[in-house]
């Protein structure tokens, strides 16, 4: 294939798109496009009406996602489908998501531009609730998207109404009924493969000075949101060492046998992360004089690895049991939820590495260790890709940055890959 | 001297005063009796009026602390003085304080009612504020008493009404201007010793078996009481090991160090507390996806050897700049606050051991690790001691007990000690 070196994605309708999207979505600090509410909502008309005026065929399938296809010049050719997801966190950054589907928009309008018609058609994907902060579970969105939503899901309580996701659904004119039935818009034999354009969230490529990320896997993870430490109250100065059952050490106990396991594990690089995001004494008892005998915390495993997500666990396990008898106290870690790891298109990591050295954009492959809609793509044996953009503060706050340079890359390698 | 076998602390006396303080104070769960506040001063206004009933002689001094006193056989002689604190910590037991006042009651009762009257004078004396949940500040009572207050304590606000010690104050009709200059109605000269029946409040006695500890020493301590560590929020899935600042990893690397060092000077008897009572991430930032960017915590360490306080702090410090350095955070442990130990009076504590010994009563020695009016009196250089009343489930919380058997062999002792 031969590349023209002038082709580019549409830099002027992705400051553009960016900028309305961060406007109706304002949310001092930060934006906020609550799934299935009226952040996301807004957020999907605004890329439905772009797209009607780029000459896309709009679809919403039961579950809201939006399906906006291009016809290529050979039409019975499987399509590419692009994209990512239109929700935030609350109070969160504007590109998360958004720069998947923007991404997707603007490659379109790049080739538009210079008057090229793909030969496969491209679909642009904005699929719903990525961000599990809503609803306490990954994926919805993509998920729904291809059908595979087990529909006990559409019971799950979003965090701030706690009505459950059926009824957000029903508010905005969709069908769960459809869902639970597995209806979907997108056949995955239909799809010659999946791109989703993200900011990756992460240091690495700021750190390496390079502006674009080839990913090769998504992690997995499993994760115990709601778990508790119970020891025994006491008075900080009355108990001696011997006689406490204190839920602060015993974590801390926990938290250690983690760190020095991940240690071990990094350095004999098997990849993986350990978060212990929220701890805390309960605040209608504890106080500075008393011994705490009670501490809450979420605990996040990641890894691109199943066996080794396997293989914590059960250490996890083991360090929970040994502490229990050690410090005489009880772990109630609650529910386990998670997701499975999954491996990225080694074809399409190809292409897309051959396609930026053609274009002179420096690029790393690297794992991700946050999930993404490409995920589900994936292990729908889809073959997927996703393309990192460099990004500075990290994701999921109001700080959130990217350079349009970076995203104009990317997308334009996106561009030219929809064309080969 | 000799002992009579018959003579005896008034039972009835304190089982009525402690039903009449509980159902008065009640506030499900438990009792509370604010310091400088209502439920305080309905326990001044109920331990005043039997005190009347009972012959003593009332003084309320500068700081509302209540002096009651029975003049003795030989009024030239120093007083003993007995008593405690009239406070509890919100949704508290009914005998934590209460316990010391009414022993005093019931030990002269129980003398009066035997036709016997001391020597010396006896002053059952009803302190003021000594929870320091209140007010952020130790012993402010028995400061007062003593006229040793700093007058700038009296800015101090209480924790749920936010305003100033000197207001609560005025609203009682009491005098902060006397306060502030040192006003007092008990000089130290005129004491020949003090005596504080408090309940254990730990497990030692109930472990033993034993009701009566005589206390040899009052911890002191040092306290954070708003210490923050300061990472960075991040992904939890983004962001590698290497570039992460996570304030819930440092500061259990704190908790895991001091454990330690604690573990070493129990194992060579530096007897010492270390109690992290309050520990929390930032709810409004948190989440189970988030690398924690911030940790809240207190800290509060306690000894009876000074020493050893001074060698842990300097420990902490050392610590502390260690994880700083290896873990990119950054502590900010505020105001140091904390109280002096103080070494109990070896004549009293023999005196005391041979009492109970002669009343058949066992007895064990042992440090308080708690805080305790008497380290104010022992510090102003009087006599002073604690008997430790046998009790079970801790104290600060509703479910504190203790068995009137156990309170009236104490008060007994304290009964044959007046009478010396």
């Amino acid at each position: 294939m031969t590349i023209h070196p002038r082709l580019s994605a549409d830099r002027e309708l992705a400051i553009r798109l960016f900028d309305q999207l961060a406007e109706q979505s304002r949310d001092e600090p930060g934006v906020t496009r609550d799934a299935y509410g009226a952040g996301e909502q807004r957020a999907h008309d605004l890329i439905s009406e772009e797209a009607a005026e780029l000459g896309f065929i709009r679809a919403v399938d039961a579950a809201g996602n939006l399906l906006l296809t291009l016809p290529g010049t050979e039409p019975g050719l499987p399509a590419w489908v692009v994209g990512s997801h239109l929700d935030s966190v609350p109070h969160g950054g504007n590109f998360d998501g958004a720069a998947g589907v923007i991404a997707g928009l603007a490659a379109v309008a790049g080739l538009k531009r210079a008057g090229r018609l793909p030969r496969r058609p491209v679909i642009v994907v904005a699929t719903r609730a990525e961000e599990s902060n809503w609803f306490p579970a990954s994926y919805i969105g993509s998920r729904t998207l291809l059908g595979l939503l087990p529909p006990e899901l559409l019971d799950l309580p979003r965090s701030d109404t706690g009505r459950p996701l059926r009824d957000h659904m029903r508010e905005l004119g969709l069908s769960p009924e459809g869902v639970a039935k597995g209806e979907r818009l997108l056949a995955p034999e239909r799809v010659h493969g999946f791109v989703e354009t993200h900011i990756e969230q992460g240091p690495a490529l700021e750190a390496e000075k390079i502006p674009l990320g080839l990913v090769t896997g998504i992690s997995g993870s499993f994760r115990y949101r709601k778990a508790r430490c119970l020891g025994s109250y006491g008075h900080s100065g009355a108990v001696p060492r011997r006689h406490r059952q204190d839920a602060v050490f015993a974590v801390s106990d926990l938290i250690q046998s983690l760190d020095r396991l991940w240690s071990e594990l990094d350095g004999a690089g098997r990849a993986a992360t350990i978060t212990f995001g929220e701890v805390f004494t309960d605040a209608s008892q504890h106080g500075f004089s008393k011994i705490p005998g009670e501490l809450n915390f979420c605990l996040d495993v990641r890894s691109a690895d199943r066996d080794l997500l396997d293989d914590i666990h059960a250490r996890l396990m083991a360090f929970v049991a040994e502490i229990e008898t050690r410090r005489g106290v009880r772990f109630a870690l609650g529910e386990r939820t998670g997701s499975q790891p999954a491996v990225m298109s080694a074809e399409l990591l190809r292409q897309l590495g051959s396609i930026a050295d053609r274009l002179g954009i420096p690029h790393l492959s690297m794992p991700s260790g946050a999930g993404h809609d490409a995920a589900v793509f994936a292990n729908a044996s889809i073959p997927s890709i996703m393309l990192f953009v460099r990004n500075q503060n990290g994701s999921h706050n109001p700080h959130e940055a990217m350079r349009i340079e970076d995203f104009h890359a990317v997308a334009t390698v996106l561009t030219h890959l929809i064309l080969e």
